[in-house]
């Protein structure tokens, strides 16, 4: 039986494509395990829409994913982490993790002078997701927290190497800087993309990066659980809600090699 | 019959709040008119998404707003006029305009060197849209589109007067201007709002801004079926299909006046 579920993919989602930096780290760290990738192309971006209209789309995402067979289901995108989590753990059988636990997790283990900020969209910000989380791990930390609305377009244009990008980064990071804050948590799948920007700006601040701490929580938590695929070949399925010639050509830039055929699947 | 025709409302929609400029136009050029905007702000933006899925948002709307006893339909939304207008004109039974022939009438009439540029969104651009529009007006017009997909998220987070914003729309009109374009089409109903920087990088070039020719041409197909109304007071009224309330705020900005409520229309 334990083989059986070993075997099931993990279930991830996103609004679009940021999601694929988590997938990427989630490969890296468990080489020989399956995934399914839902990308929500027609409905991108979600930092801008309302609480109920984000978790209307993740619930109808999961159960999609679910009866895909999943055996744990990564919520990659920060907006829907934040709006639609609680739902999703009521609505779905596997285990659900989301990016903002493992984020939190990470940053208050990191903090010195217990002064974190977070960056993401306004969605995320809005809806004080980390903050919250953040206070419940200790309600002594201070949070920051800073929309950056401008750096999915930047990064999806490929523009985040630019001096037009530099211009924008210093603007919005000028008020993390202000806030004393020694960690500061990148709190949008995408904004990965642009760490050595954001690195060079910010200096000897702490940066946490989601990827790479949800692919450690997630080995951890399959292991205890038993079912962590250890061996064999591993495969990626990925599905899109629209345009699936546009995600493959950009996903292959983000992922680092070609995501073989992307799968059209209206909501 | 005719005064009963008259009374009824213009509909025009857009995929969020990019055809308020539009609406701004229309109100401007017909202040005894009654209007229903309707603003896709759960699908926004269009321009990255299929040419299914924008047409089938865009008959939603369609269909809504003919339910609400529309006398006359403006596609307020570039991407949307590119992609979905056939469509509409077979299933509405009202007339339909839409941004585009507007931008391309006025175009042609503007240039001496039968050179003309269009800006928009990808999806505008890909479409070809306005190429084939105004070479079926004069096939020798020679037409270069190029793509501006930074510009909305820029107008969108009120940055339209910043160093980033001239670094980048720079960097896009610069290929207009190798172009040798005597004519440049605002192709997006957001771009009038950053008319005044186009401006200063353009120089001499003639600008079409679609807000100020679709009124013109709007009235003009009023005036001749005689279903124009001159007196009276007039009304706006408001739908969206996501946040009325942050939609609420940002269109009092574009609009310089405030809308009143915006009902929440779910597609």
């Amino acid at each position: 039986m334990y083989t059986l579920i070993m075997n099931k993919p993990i279930g991830i989602f996103d609004s679009g494509l940021g999601g694929l930096t988590i997938l990427r780290g989630l490969e890296k760290a468990m080489p020989s395990e399956n995934f399914i990738y839902f990308g929500d192309t027609a409905h991108v971006p979600y930092g801008s829409k309302s609480p109920q209209t984000v978790t209307n789309y993740s619930l109808q995402i999961a159960k999609f994913l679910e009866k895909q067979n999943i055996k744990f289901l990564v919520v990659a995108c920060n907006t829907a982490s934040a709006l639609a989590l609680d739902t999703l753990v009521k609505n779905i059988k596997v285990p659900v993790f989301g990016v903002i636990e493992a984020g939190c997790c990470a940053a208050v283990h990191k903090t010195k002078n217990k002064k974190i900020a977070v960056i993401g969209t306004h969605g995320t910000v809005k809806s004080s997701a980390y903050k919250k989380l953040l206070n419940v791990i200790d309600k002594n930390i201070k949070v920051a927290q800073i929309a950056c609305p401008l750096f999915v377009p930047v990064i999806e244009e490929g523009w985040h190497k630019t001096k037009a990008a530099e211009i924008i980064a210093r603007a919005y990071l000028d008020t993390v800087k202000k806030s004393g804050a020694d960690t500061l948590i990148l709190g949008c799948t995408h904004y990965p993309i642009m760490k050595p920007l954001i690195k060079k700006i910010m200096g000897s601040v702490h940066l946490i990066d989601s990827a790479e701490e949800i692919a450690k929580q997630v080995k951890k938590v399959l292991q205890s659980k038993n079912i962590l695929k250890k061996t064999g070949a591993s495969n990626t399925v990925f599905y899109v809600s629209d345009d699936a010639e546009s995600f493959e050509q950009k996903a292959a830039q983000i992922l680092g090699r070609k995501t073989g055929k992307v799968n059209l699947k209206k909501l």
